[in-house]
Formats: C-alpha cells, sequence, structure tokens
C-alpha cells in the first residue's frame, strides 16, 4: 500500500530514519560501555521493545504495570517499571510479570519498599534519587539511609540507583550548570554508598536530550531514552536530534480552507495539546510548508495559519505534520504505520495504549 | 465494589450528578422546542448515548465516522457526523453506517459535497456556516450558494444549517456582542434562503457554554452540546454550569512526597495536557484541598504544589482530581466507572475511544 492510500489522521514511521536511529543509540551504547534499557512508554509496541533487545539493549522499560505486562510480548530478560508500584492490583499484576521474566522496580519511599516486599514479590530494586527535576526521587542525602531499608526488607534485590535528568533539555549555560550539579551530586552519593560498602550494580540515568552526554556522567552505567526511536520537534528543539532524525509523523487531510486559512483533520485527540518543552505556540511543523504555523487546535480541528504559505494545499488535500511531542501522540492512535520510500512496509497495533494503571 | 477499590488513576462518574444533567438539559429542550442532537465525542459510550436518546434525544452527533460506526450500537434513528467527509475510506464507511440508520453530514465546500454525491451515499446534508468561530463553515454569505449546489446534486438531501458557537465561552461582555452578532447573522441568512425558497428543516447551533441562552437565538431549532453530561472546570469556568454539576473526575494516587510538593499517578497520559479554555495555568483541581495546586506534569507524573494545603494525603493516599477538559481525558482511558455514593454500579468501555478517523 502507498501511504497516500492511507486513511487520515494516519500516524506514521519513516523506517530509514527509525532504524538509524536505532542504531546510533545502540552503537553509542556500546561504545562507552553504557547499559541500555530503551523506555518503551514511546511506542508501546512490543514489536519496537523487540528490534531494540536485538541491537543489544538488555532490557526494557516501562511507567506502568500494565504496560509492562503489554511489554512482556517483546521477551525482554529484565523488565524495569521505572515508577513506584502502589496499591494492591498493581502488585498482584507484578507478580505475575515477575514470573515471566526479570522484574526490576524503582521507588523512592519507604512507604513503597515495604508494600513491594510484603507483597512477597522477588524483584530488583533501584533507588530513585532526584538529582534535580524535582519530581519523584529521594534528596542525595537521604538515599543511603533508603538503601539500607531496601537491603534489610525481604523479598528486594537491591540492584542501584535510578535518576531521571528531564530537567536538562539542551547544552545551554543553565543546563550546563545544572549538569556540573548532578554529576557533583552523583559523585557524593556514590561516596556515600561506597563508604557504607553499599555498591551498585547499576546506576541508571539518561533521558534523550541527554543522551549523547552520557558518557560524561561518571559512574552513571546505564541509559533509559525513549524518543530516540522516533525523535519529534522537542528533541530537535533540544539539540540532541536534527529535524531529518524525526522519524514520526501525522498525515492529515484539509478538509476546509478559506483566504488565508486551512483546518486539517486532527487536533487535540491526534497529536495531543501538548506545546513545545522549549517554548513556543505552534503545536507541530507542518513539513515541506515554510510559512504554515499549526497556531490553534480543538478536538478534531488544527488550525493553521498559511498567510505567509505559497504552496498550500486546497481541501482535499494532504499534509505531513511533525508533532512537538511523540510520545503523547502515539499514545492517542491505533495503529502506526512503518513506511519506507512511500510504501507502507508493515503497522502494529499500539497495545500500550491507554496503559495507565 | 466501594470506588476506593478501584486501580488508580480511575476515570469515575458520579451517576446522581450525571443523571441530573442529563435530564435538566432533556428538560430544557422539550420546554423550548428545541430538538437535542447530543454530540457522543464527550463519552464516547454507546449505553450513554442511549440514555441521552431514552430521554427524547432526536438523534446522536459524532465528529468521525469511526465514531459513528461505534455510536450505531446506540441505535440512534439519526446520526449526524458533524464534520467534513473526505476520502475514498471515509466514504464507504458512512455508506455501511447509512444502512443501519439515518444519516445526516455536515459540510462546508463543493468539494466535499460533490465527493459525497459521487459516492452515492443517500445522506442528508446540513451546510455548515460559520457565525464567528473561524473554523470550518463558510462565510454566511456564500450559504446560499452552497445550499444550492447541495440541493442540485443526486443522493444528496439538504436538511438544513449547522454552526457551532465555539468562539462564545461565557457571558462577558465581549461575548454579549459576539452572540449579537451570531443572532444578525443568522437572520441574515435564513432571510437570504427564504427569498430564495430554501426553507431549512433543521437549523443546528449549541454548545455547552451557550446551552442555556439557546432559546434566544431566534431561528436554531436544534442544539448539540456534549460536555454537558459530564461537565467539567472549563464548563464551570465559562458559567454555564457549577462546581457541584460536573460529574467526572479523575482518582489518582500519591506516589511520592517531599516537603511541599506530592506528586499523584496521572499526567498528561491521564488528564491531558489542555489548559483551562478561559485561561489559568493548573491542569485540573484536587477536591477537598483547597490550597493544592497542580502546576506541572510529564506524561505518567502529576506536580501537586501542597504549600498552602493543610490537609496533604500521604505517599500511597488517594486524590480526586476534576479535570480541565473532560473530553480529551475520557479519550485516554479505557473505561469509565459509574459510581453512587461511592459504590461502582457500573462501568463502560469506552468504544470511541481512538477512533480519528
Amino acid at each position: 500500500m502507498h501511504i497516500s492510500e492511507l486513511e487520515t489522521p494516519a500516524l506514521v514511521v519513516d523506517l530509514d530514519i527509525m532504524e538509524r536511529n536505532l542504531s546510533r543509540v545502540a552503537g553509542y551504547a556500546r561504545e562507552h560501555h553504557l547499559r541500555l534499557r530503551p523506555h518503551t512508554k514511546t511506542h508501546k509496541v512490543p514489536a519496537l521493545g523487540k528490534r531494540q533487545l536485538g541491537l543489544g539493549a538488555v532490557g526494557l522499560t516501562v511507567a506502568k504495570t500494565t504496560e509492562a505486562e503489554v511489554m512482556l510480548d517483546a521477551e525482554p530478560a529484565d523488565l524495569l517499571v521505572a515508577y513506584p508500584v502502589m496499591g494492591a492490583q498493581k502488585l498482584d499484576r507484578l507478580r505475575r510479570v515477575a514470573k515471566r521474566t526479570q522484574v526490576t522496580v524503582a521507588l523512592d519511599s519507604a512507604e513503597a519498599a515495604r508494600a513491594l516486599s510484603a507483597a512477597g514479590v522477588d524483584v530488583r530494586v533501584l533507588v530513585e534519587v532526584d538529582l534535580g527535576l524535582g519530581r519523584t526521587g529521594v534528596a542525595p542525602g537521604d538515599v543511603a539511609a533508603l538503601v539500607q531499608e531496601v537491603v534489610a526488607l525481604p523479598h528486594l534485590d537491591w540492584d542501584g540507583l535510578m535518576f531521571y535528568p528531564g530537567h536538562i533539555k539542551g547544552m545551554t549555560g543553565e543546563d550546563e550548570a545544572r549538569l556540573a550539579r548532578l554529576r557533583r551530586d552523583l559523585h557524593d552519593v556514590l561516596l556515600t554508598l561506597t563508604a557504607l560498602r553499599l555498591v551498585p550494580r547499576v546506576v541508571s540515568g539518561g533521558s534523550t536530550p541527554l543522551l549523547f552526554h552520557s558518557h560524561t556522567i561518571e559512574g552513571m552505567n546505564e541509559i533509559r531514552p525513549g524518543t530516540y526511536i522516533f525523535n519529534d520537534l522537542n528533541t530537535a528543539a533540544m539539540g540532541a536530534c536534527g529535524l531529518e532524525d524525526c522519524a514520526a509523523t501525522i498525515i492529515a487531510t484539509v478538509v476546509s480552507r478559506r483566504e488565508g486559512h486551512m483546518i486539517i483533520d486532527g487536533g487535540s485527540k491526534t497529536f495531543s495539546s501538548d506545546r513545545l518543552a522549549t517554548g513556543g505556540a505552534d503545536f507541530g511543523q507542518i513539513v515541506g510548508m515554510p510559512g504554515a504555523v499549526f497556531h490553534k487546535m480543538n478536538e478534531e480541528h488544527g488550525y493553521v495559519d498559511i498567510r505567509e504559505c505559497k504552496n498550500a494545499p486546497a481541501v482535499g488535500e494532504r499534509v505531513q505534520v511533525l508533532p512537538n511531542h511523540i510520545c503523547v501522540a502515539v499514545n492517542l492512535h491505533e495503529r502506526i504505520y512503518g513506511v519506507r520510500q512511500g510504501t507502507v512496509e508493515e503497522s502494529w497495533t499500539v497495545a500500550g495504549r491507554g496503559k495507565l494503571q
């Protein structure tokens, strides 16, 4: 099937670009002796998780226990749930998943550690430390105490540390300072733990924006990038890839036109209403239409200003839109279409779509 | 099952409030002799469409042809696709749907009308007119020409006009002026059509924010509110309902805490990243926790500032969040749980979730 025969809106992935992205990061991790445990929340497709494993990933990462269940189909040797697991049903689900593969859980509280241990689930545990993002994770000074608590609890096998450097979005002066601070804090934590004879096997960090700086963070031996498989405008805006490295776009149809303006058949239920993480008011970039501004959306309508655009399409014609944030866009689609040079070669159900628990 | 046993994040609907919302609007429509054709994009659940029909709705509204397919299960006597239908697959789907019920399609271009006619689908047609929103719809002065085109085309049965007053969000001075302008434009369109002996059977308008002003718009005889079944912070902020009329909330668990701050287990993949339509930086309101500010989100993390909050919950405890925009939130969930006085009475699969085509 040719790409032009796909019904719109359609989420398509350029397979050449995707494969280059996957190989580049796998090569980088290999070169720098970094474990690669990709975050699958970006694609939510077991077949793509399997490709990442085939290229040398040591395991896969998920955010929720229902995602873990779905990602078992990729047959990972190890599955990291990078999120505190709370509540009876989630612990039950984790137990079922742990029967089928090695499970690692990240946590940042004694409450979570005790509940996990009490549930009798045999898992590895990474203690999450906050190295500047201010989200989950204990403060650097509190890591040792929580590690000691985990080490003492039955069923839990303490495996190391996890952090997410989501506050470092590029390599501006401010980000350089944040990264320096992160290096210092991590160094201090590792010194403290070593003094207590608590030596982490895994120190897991690494976002997509910071990806190719990972080897400069001493003590970190694992990365968990997610977005890198597709990349998006956010990744490009942060300088972690070029626009030519963005594999995923959404094909939309122009359903209405007036002077200087057109409406496409996708809005917040197709792209999500995420703005660019680095700032900016647009909802995506229309490929090959310089001057077109995707300035507003409703649920099923995208508003594109075409006053500065020379080759605007007519009603019924199509556009290709590069989304701001591919992870939330994928979660809105039932299928992803893999395209090579205009031909749809394969397609995948987004099996983890809407898996929130 | 008690509501506290639901796994989080969970989308719950207070059945008493929902039923009151449904009855109130059904009663208003009856009282003012307005046809009610509710937009089902808010709930995407056939069983709820059926309830709306049971309360006197003349038909149901959908945005996409795939939604129409799903909503056939509600057995509507009439299904309005309030969106231009473009492309061969969509026309095929429309044909299949039209075999099972009366289908009405809204359109705003000769291109869409000709394609529909050429496909040989027997449908009723509403010509969409733009009465100020600047989205889809022909300009008031161009309505007559498009109606004449539709009337002349085989298979199309011209039924009237449709507009969406989404630019009128409340009843501020500015909105009053917009509404006055809308009334004037509609009046002019109807005069022009009447002079041409083109008398619309249906003049369909009516959003949730403008709902209870509908009887003041002369010439309009149908309303298509969607959000009113649940309502949300947007509806309340626009003054179209009170907070006590908001039926749908999302139950979330506190997964991490630090001084003055907590993280809940839902972010943009649970609530959507929609801001309040009337402005404001929050992502929802934490029920019963005055002072708590839901100020930031990532995909699976909600950041809540609790510095000004006296009764903040501990790790593992739950909060109830009133979302900004319920239509996009529902589209992210697999199920909706109907709750009465703390007990889960029923639950529905969001069958139309992700139906974008």
